[in-house]
């Protein structure tokens, strides 16, 4: 680490500009790289094309099977059921081209195949063990991710809503169908017009107390139910969100009780032919995951049972009266979508298995490819050189962090599935929105690095970075936009700051916050600022405040421009005032509480070998985003320029 | 402006954190959001639906007639031509389902038609004016990218290679044909084993005195030529990259003369079989671009006439001696890719067409759709929303930048072609290498972060953003790597402060830097570097200044650097530790070009209102580049605290 190489110093000769710290960088990276085996035989091969090896390379001694064994957990055994099922099955696979409607064939004998003949049981591993669930639907979703969506939209929307806004009437007639694919089902929630704001659907469900039904109509074509998987083709049910309207004496003559989910069957059990009343239209091509059959519902004045309301929440007996065990339309709005979060668990934890296998590829391929060299000398591996390292290298270093907080998440989800504890579900809850926002975002611009990073050969479809790309674009929109997802991180967090800093308890994940907010916001360390030695820069204590420490400024700068903001634009302008400012707060607690996990899963590591290659990219991981806000740091004196120019 | 949102300040309370400046940003996107027209239909129509009116917004009196007429250029003539020819074929329309083969049928036929049917004569513009043949090659590709390239393949590359690397008798022996469509053709070029490394081709043309021909070889594997386009299905020739191989009498046999081009017939003319001691794979699927049929070719002892080598800069006499007007291989070298230079600027001014559709498309959907909004009032517009106007308004504002800037370049190349001036030669060059790398890599995020921001409505196939990210991802890769480019740029940058800093002459695109060098590079203004007041920061010399400074700076001190560890690690090793700041010099520079080029389209608009709404986004342009490095000024003093608030 080279002392002359830096960005603050006032010398123009030496040390201006925004790149010489990157020979800094360079070596951690360099350091980092000899994590990876040597790859002793190609790892691709061809009838046609005989490849050169590459180049070997320097080894560090880890134990492969000792670290996989680590990072695989207890459920490792079924998704080898699910690839063993599928490897045998070539007439299971996808292939490269196939047209829409044959995709969405394919795609549903995928999913009846793996519940009848390979016994795999989603649906009872959502009741008993989700850990299970999602380490199924990460695997499927590396089968073809058309299959892992659609698995989702059964189990954990259709099939999750049945559970968890349903009553014991509702698991008793549906649970079988559902599990075992004879109740094909949708989760009729997003419409034209709303997205995002569920409460601003427009969809109306109309007591009826002559004859004891809900009729579903949809007001007008912006409140069409929009993107509905399995609703093009092969959906029975829908789980519908509509406005509960209740029929009153006075003027009015109905009452809005707000959005209730109801069981609405749509197409005939026998013939398969859309029932009476519903229009149903087919969305078409989308830009990736075409094996999902998404199509659009429309009603009219259709008839279902009372029974039909999920009636968790809130029910309406046979008189028309309304009953719930919460107090508002707003608590019963959230009790509501608080259940659904188990998607957005998913999608996180999907989303890093799409970016393990990108960056696997990409770092093989890397390190296989030679171009150029020094002068009548071998060409050399493109992971040699420094552009390509800063491409890959910390993309590694965050695929293993996600790794261990997104399995943190799902253990988290599974415990507060158990314990339905207050703090945890409001944690669980935060913790998802932030965790898919972040992570999908971060694997959608990865996609596209790993294709460029692989030239040519990263534009051959069969190399996949085309069809991932694709399939997992969508993950940063559905299931809640991460844009809005980070809002509501940023929302609790302001939260938190406001009822809970005086001497209140937090939740285990924003604990720091209080111990950050006491111990730096007076002024940095004047000392430890000017520490920089590799013992130091590798301290997880130093690599953690420097994290929390961001997070804390952040929060309480944004709480005072709001209060400011708030006074002449009022709450909604002020807060759009702020958004980019919340957005970053909320990204910054996200990689606080990633951070954290990872050096726990360090520490937690039984095997030494395979501690120290955890612990290298950990650092990697660490200072990279420390790197990255150097800037932040900087103009505070978190970090004063002796020790900028050796991060 | 407000001063009490700053990042530079020490205030805790007031003013830390790296987004309370986009209060400033904000005000500036509005102002300039009103440059939108409002669109008082809804764009998108629908059988089945009707949408909403937007919520209409402050107009800015521009004339769009006027403001049109002034972008669109002298050939718009010759693009509408384009436009209505394939308006009034909708059997050349591509579906939005197509298989592979089908797609490269209907490309083919398009193309075809394009040129025996519209008459639009592609080559016949290459040769007399390149600057109506690059409207063509951007009308066509909003038409179907595949034919874009498929079109440039047979013209650009197959076409453009006999053009400038031959002489008269290929010439006379294949315009017509080319010209026509009766010989299809291909650039064989790229190996499997070698792509950006072009000096490294294996292929092998050795003269045979005995037969006066040549004999083309694939020596191996890796020496197959790889993704050529026309290859795989309809390629009647080939021009083939090998290494000349003349006979000696010395012991070694052959004397291997560096690489050249060879026109080698690929297929029979009449029965269109592969012709014998060829052969050829399908590549196969792509990410996107599947109406371009790129193919695998190998060699064994292919027999070519002697006069298929494409002679202009190095030949062979009947006796096997070789002459040449250019003194060694590597000045050959040059002047053989230098030729090819036409690609990229086809490949920058396009990939500027395909951000104009996105831009277009995000943006009005973003006026269209309305989400959320302050309690009991109507949703809002999401392009009110900070975060996406933050996303789409500087994204606006490059594609008009990049638009002035690409036509500049394609202006500069048709005035190189006919003068062949020599500064002229090695300005488009590098101009082209740059714009295209910095253009492409620019346009291919954008088409993400489109789609994303349009959230679900932006996945519908329908809506484009697929198949247009698809089809341009390699845009980033091929006619020259992205990262390999810039690199150029920068070989170049270094080689002009070497030789010409001291007193000489700089091309016209460079000509700033000896200037900056003079002028700044002592010690920022004191005085300047506090001024804060609008018509300073929209000073057009301000701006440019600002960014030419950077360069400046980034040049000076690379240079340095690049000096220092060239003693230790040699030339390629000092190259690799300094490449990702040589990257950022590249870019640095490219951007200052950008703006003068932008600036000077500002001034030279005709029209008043016009002139006003360009130098808004103009401004828009300059101040938010210069924001996203405000690190960099700030911590030299370029631009003081106060400064940077308002900024």
């Amino acid at each position: 680490m080279e002392s002359h190489e830096t960005k603050y110093s006032n010398s123009v000769e030496e040390d201006y500009d925004i790149n010489q710290d990157q020979a800094a960088v360079t070596r951690r990276i360099q350091r980092l790289s000899l994590h990876l085996n040597p790859i002793s035989e190609p790892p691709v091969s061809s009838d046609r094309l005989q490849l050169l090896t590459c180049a070997g390379r320097a080894k560090i001694n880890v134990s492969d099977e000792q670290l996989a064994k680590y990072l695989r957990g207890k459920h490792r055994d079924i998704q080898e059921r699910v690839y063993e099922y599928f490897n045998a099955k070539p007439d299971l696979q996808t292939p490269l081209e196939i047209s829409k409607d044959e995709h969405r064939e394919l795609c549903m004998r995928q999913l009846v195949g793996l519940v009848r003949e390979a016994g795999i049981r989603p649906f009872k591993y959502v009741v008993e063990d989700p850990v299970k669930y999602f380490a199924v639907v990460e695997a499927v979703g590396s089968v073809d991710m058309s299959l892992g969506i659609k698995l989702g939209v059964q189990y954990s929307l259709w099939g999750g809503s049945v559970l968890n806004l349903g009553t014991k009437k509702h698991k008793d007639k549906y649970f079988e169908g559902i599990d075992n694919m004879d109740y094909p089902g949708c989760f009729a929630m997003t419409e034209l017009h709303h997205g995002s704001n569920v409460q601003g659907l427009q969809t109306i469900a109309t007591f009826d107390p002559l004859r004891d039904e809900f009729i579903i109509d949809t007001p007008n074509d912006g409140a069409i139910k929009w993107w509905i998987g399995n609703a093009a083709v092969h959906g029975k049910f829908a789980t519908v969100f509509a406005k509960l309207m209740l029929p009153t004496h006075d003027t009015k003559g109905v009452s809005d009780m707000g959005v209730h989910a109801f069981i609405v069957p749509i197409r005939d059990m026998k013939t398969h032919e859309v029932l009476p009343g519903i229009e149903i239209h087919d969305c078409g091509h989308k830009v990736g995951l075409n094996g999902v059959d998404n199509g659009a519902l429309k009603f009219r004045s259709v008839r279902i049972p009372r029974d039909n309301l999920l009636n968790r929440f809130g029910d309406v007996s046979r008189d028309g009266k309304y009953t719930s065990s919460l107090p508002s339309i707003n608590k019963r709005f959230a009790a509501t979508l608080g259940e659904l979060v188990g998607g957005r668990v998913g999608l996180a934890y999907s989303s890093v298995g799409v970016l393990k296998i990108a960056v696997t590829i990409a770092v093989r391929y890397s390190l296989l490819r030679q171009q150029f060299g020094p002068p009548k000398q071998p060409e050399i591996s493109i992971l040699d050189y420094q552009s390509q390292q800063h491409k890959l290298m910390p993309m590694l270093a965050s695929t293993y962090a996600f790794h261990f907080a997104t399995s943190y998440l799902v253990e988290k989800y599974a415990e507060m599935k158990k314990s339905r504890d207050e703090e945890l579900v409001s944690d669980v809850h935060t913790l998802s929105a932030g965790l898919k926002a972040y992570v999908t975002s971060y694997t959608a611009k990865s996609l596209s690095t790993c294709r460029e990073a692989c030239g040519g050969h990263g534009y051959a479809a069969v190399n996949r970075f085309g069809s991932l790309r694709n399939d997992h674009d969508i993950f940063q929109t559905f299931e809640g936009d991460n844009t809005v997802l980070l809002q509501q991180v940023a929302v609790y967090l302001l939260k938190q700051y406001k009822e809970k800093f005086q001497g209140g308890t937090l939740t285990v994940t924003w604990n720091y916050l209080r111990e950050s907010m006491n111990t730096y916001l007076s002024q940095p360390n004047p000392v430890t600022s000017r520490w920089e030695g590799e013992d130091h820069l590798r301290n997880p204590n130093f690599q953690l405040d420097a994290f929390r420490y961001r997070t804390s400024r952040l929060l309480q700068s944004v709480a005072f421009r709001l209060r400011k903001h708030s006074k002449t634009l009022g709450g909604f302008g002020a807060w759009n005032r702020c958004l980019n400012h919340l957005l970053t707060l909320a990204e910054s607690h996200i990689e606080s509480v990633i951070l954290a996990k990872f050096i726990e899963a360090v520490r937690s590591c039984p095997d030494v070998s395979s501690r120290a290659a955890l612990k290298l990219v950990c650092d990697l991981y660490a200072l990279d985003r420390i790197w990255n806000d150097i800037g932040t740091y900087r103009n505070v004196d978190y970090v004063a320029p002796n020790k900028a120019k050796v991060i």
